[in-house]
C-alpha cells in the first residue's frame, strides 16, 4: 500500500466507518443531547485540525454549537487551562498519540466535560482519556501525508452532525459519499495530465470558504507536506484583507468552489483575481463559470449539497498533490522531515 | 505621517489610550462579570484577527476564558449562526465597517449576548451595533498595513484581562509598555542593517507559540502586505505536524522567542532545524541561546513576562518589514491590491 493506494482505497474505508459506527455515533449524539453543552472545544493538529475545522462550519451550522478550536499549549506548558465544565471537548488524531492533544482530553474530564475522541487508533492514549470514542477504521496508513485517515475524521464529524440534527435527507446524502468520491477519483487522468504545469510552482495561495475552508487547509498542508509547495490556506475573505498583495501575473491561486450560497462570493474574488492581477488559476468546482475562468479545471459532480462537498472535494486535490510530487522527482511516501506518528508538547 | 512614523508613534498612542479608556475598560469588565459568559466569540479579519489570537492565549490563561474564533460566513453567507447565548461577543476592527464582522456583532445582540467592539472609530457600524465599545485611540493610521491600530488592540485586550482579573502587577506592566515598546524601537538600526540580507527572500516560515502565537501571525501578514513574501505563521507545535517537510538548507525561518515557560518548546525546535536542515534563522528573542542560534538576532530586553511579550514583540518585527520593502524597492505606503478599508460579506 503507498499514497495512492490509500487515496484510491477512501471509499471502501468510507463505507466501512459508514457501517460499522452508526451505533457508537448514535451513542455520542444522545450522550451530547443529554449534556447540552454550551460551546465545543476540538484539539488536534494537522490534517486533523482541518477536519476540526470542518466540525467547526458543520456543527455550526447544522446543530448550532459554537466551535473553539484549543490552544493546547495552555493545557501542556502553561497548565493554565480555560473552563470547559460546559463544553463538548473533542480530540482529533490518527495516532492518537500526541501528548499536548491527550492532556486537553485529560483536563477537559477532571472538570467534568463531555469528552470524545475521534482517532484511527481504539487503543491510543487519547481513546483511553475520553469517554466517548469514535474509530474511524480507516485501517493502517503507512504513507506519511494523511489522506483517508483524513476523510473517514470528515465523515465522523458529518456522522455526528446528522445524528443529533435526526435528518434523514443527511442521512441519506452521508451514504452516497463513496459513490461521490468515487466520481471524483474518475478525475485522476485529468489531473495528472495538469500535473507537469505546476512542475516549478515553489508558492502559491488556496482559496476556500464556508464549508470549504478546511479543505482549502488540507489541500495547502498536501502541498507542503508532498510537493514542498509553500502555499497557504485562505478564506476568500481573510484573503482580501492584507495577503491580496501577493497576488500578481502568474501567480498560482488554486480554488475549490462548490455550486451553493458562497460560489457567488468566491467567484467575484477568482474573476478580479484572473481580470485584474492575471493570477493562473487551477479550480476544484461544479460552478461553470468558475470552470470557465480557470486555465485548469477539474470538475466535480453536479449534484452535490455544499455541506458535504468537502469529503469528494479534497480527493482531486490529494491526487494533483500525488502527481505533482512524482513530477517533481519528489519522494510521495516519505516526506524530508516528518515521521508518521508526531509526538508535540 | 507614513507607516515609519505610525510605527514610531505606537509608544505614545497606547499611553494615551491607558490612560483615557481605563475607565469604559472598568465597565467592561463589570459587565462580562455580571453575565458570567460561558465563552467568547471573535469576529475579526487580517490584523484584527491576530489581536484575536493574543485575546485567546491571554484570557484563556489569566482569566479562564475559552475563546473561539468566529467563523462570519455562517453569519454573512449561510445564515445559520451557532448559539451565543451565553457568549460575550466581540468584535475587533480598525474600521468597524465590514459587514460580515457587523453581522456578527449583530446576531450576538439579538441572540441576548454580551456584545463589545474594539475599534479604532467609534461612529461605526460595529460600534453602533455592540452594547460596549473599546476605543483604540490610536489616532489616523494612513498607511495600508496597521500597526498602531493592531498593538493598541492588544493593548485594549491585555486591558480587559488585568481589569477582570484585578491584579495589580498586571496593571503596572500594562503602564510599562510604551517604555518597552520604546526600548524595542531602539533595534531599527541593527534590523535596517539587517534586511539587505533578505532582499531576495519570496518565501518562508515565521513560528511562535502561546502567547506570541498571535506575533507570528502580524508578523507573517505584514511580510505578505508589505514586501511580498509568502511567508506563512505557525506554532511550533503545528509546523512539526506537517509543513516542516518545508525546510531545507538556507530556508528562512524567522522566530519569536521570549523567556518563559514556552521557550524550551520552540529553542529545542529551532537547535534541530538549524543543525539538520541547515535552515537560514532570524530571532526576536531576549533568550540568549536563540539568539546564539540564530544568523540575525533581534535582542529583547531582558525583564518581561510572557504574556506581555507580544506587544513590544511586534514592533522589530514591523521595522524588518518596513526596511524590507524598502530594501525591495516597494511602496511601504499602499501595497498593491489593497485599500485601507477592506468590506467583506
Amino acid at each position: 500500500m503507498g499514497l495512492r493506494d490509500e487515496i484510491l482505497d477512501q471509499p471502501a474505508a468510507v463505507a466501512r466507518l459508514l457501517n460499522a459506527q452508526a451505533g457508537p455515533v448514535d451513542e455520542v449524539a444522545r450522550r451530547i443531547r443529554a449534556h447540552t453543552p454550551g460551546f465545543v472545544y476540538i484539539a488536534a493538529r494537522g490534517s486533523s485540525d482541518n477536519a476540526g475545522l470542518y466540525a467547526k462550519y458543520l456543527w455550526g451550522a447544522h446543530n448550532r454549537l459554537p466551535v473553539a478550536l484549543a490552544t493546547p499549549s495552555l493545557f501542556s506548558v502553561y497548565a493554565s487551562p480555560p473552563a470547559l465544565r460546559d463544553a463538548l471537548v473533542v480530540g482529533i488524531s490518527q495516532s492518537g498519540q500526541s501528548p499536548d492533544i491527550v492532556s486537553v482530553i485529560e483536563e477537559g474530564r477532571r472538570q467534568g466535560a463531555l469528552t470524545l475522541a475521534i482517532t484511527n487508533d481504539p487503543s491510543s492514549p487519547l481513546a483511553g482519556e475520553a469517554e466517548l470514542v469514535i474509530d474511524t477504521m480507516a485501517g493502517p496508513e503507512l504513507a506519511i501525508a494523511a489522506t483517508k485517515t483524513y476523510t473517514t475524521q470528515l465523515v465522523a464529524i458529518a456522522m455526528v452532525s446528522a445524528a443529533l440534527s435526526g435528518d434523514a435527507e443527511q442521512q441519506s446524502w452521508l451514504h452516497r459519499v463513496p459513490l461521490l468520491m468515487g466520481e471524483a477519483l474518475t478525475l485522476e487522468d485529468a489531473v495528472a495530465a495538469a500535473s507537469a504545469r505546476y512542475r516549478y510552482m515553489s508558492q502559491g495561495v488556496v482559496l476556500g470558504r464556508g464549508f470549504n475552508y478546511a479543505t482549502a487547509f488540507e489541500w495547502a498542508l498536501k502541498l507542503k507536506e508532498l510537493a514542498y509547495v509553500a502555499a497557504e490556506p485562505y478564506s476568500s475573505a481573510d484573503f482580501q484583507h492584507g495577503p491580496v498583495a501577493l497576488a500578481s501575473r502568474g501567480f498560482p491561486v488554486f480554488a475549490v468552489v462548490v455550486a451553493g450560497k458562497m460560489a457567488d462570493n468566491i467567484r467575484s474574488l477568482l474573476a478580479r483575481l484572473v481580470a485584474e492581477q492575471g493570477v493562473e488559476l487551477l479550480a476544484i468546482a461544479n460552478d461553470a463559470e468558475c470552470l470557465k475562468l480557470a486555465h485548469t479545471p477539474l470538475e466535480l459532480s453536479g449534484e452535490l449539497p455544499e455541506w458535504i462537498s468537502p469529503i469528494p472535494a479534497i480527493v482531486p486535490a490529494q491526487l494533483l498533490c500525488y502527481h505533482l510530487t512524482r513530477a517533481k522527482g519528489y519522494d510521495t511516501e516519505g516526506p524530508r522531515g516528518l515521521t508518521k506518528i508526531t509526538l508535540t508538547w
